[in-house]
């Protein structure tokens, strides 16, 4: 697996297009692969974070098949250059987004994996309670609020 | 590795010593090997969670060492009978208390890895406002809270 955890301190690089990507690959001296295109077609083609196993699967034929091995060195390589983020959805394999282009926060339900993606300004309120008690600033963009949702704490009597 | 979101569900069981989680074991109709002994013996010898290699390692050499993946094992078999639980914290590896003599809440800092640790009730303004926004209701004895800590904040400019 991806240690990932270091390239979330590069900057972010924001890109509108493919081509944008690509020619920030080339300013880096980074060979343009086909295989890399595909990758970032993936994630150009939906503004949901995706694992890189659904990359590989071609996110139900929006694009070629691909090595899922290869996806995730090519988002490893993104990911350093600023252009790709990572988020932990629970137990579940990690998923990827466009660096700049989906900027959400994310409550997840251990129960029943639901998640809800919420802009980073619906959470100001759950930011200052952290702050207030524990003056960390708070973010849910990489690793989730969890907790029940209200279907699964209903039935767990909460 | 280990699969435990199921066994979250099943409800916590409390015991006092290693006497007793043994006794626990026995009335499930299991083993109680030496290699179960000391995991249980580390598990009573800390107030803090332990990762499957510290608990190999013989945290500090106050048990005997003993092999990494019997220990991921038996903690399985025990979250399985409710008497351990997992945390999440951060990129690293799962760690492990027993399931009622430690009922902390986490914020971690993802830069530099702190962790603090609050009694339940510290956190439960947070919880407040995230069931303001979302109906969730939160916990962070398993997947913690996450953002910067103070010093971190404060060298990336937040």
């Amino acid at each position: 697996m991806v240690d990932l955890t270091a390239s979330r301190a590069r900057p972010r690089v924001r890109v509108e297009s493919v081509e944008e990507a690509v020619e920030e690959l080339r300013t880096h001296g980074l060979r343009v692969s086909a295989a890399r295109r595909l990758v970032l077609e993936a994630l150009f083609a939906t503004d949901t974070p995706l694992s890189a196993r659904q990359i590989a699967d071609g996110i139900a034929g929006r694009i070629p098949r691909s090595d899922v091995a290869s996806v995730y060195r090519n988002l490893e390589t993104f990911e350093e250059l600023g252009l790709v983020r990572h988020v932990h959805l629970g137990h579940g394999p990690s998923l990827f987004a466009l660096a700049h282009a989906n900027a959400r926060e994310y409550v997840i339900c251990e129960s029943c994996d639901a998640v809800r993606a919420y802009e980073p300004t619906q959470l100001d309120a759950v930011r200052a309670a952290v702050r207030d008690v524990s003056g960390f600033e708070a973010r849910f963009d990489h690793f989730p609020l969890a907790g029940h949702c209200p279907t699964c704490a209903d039935n767990r009597g909460t």
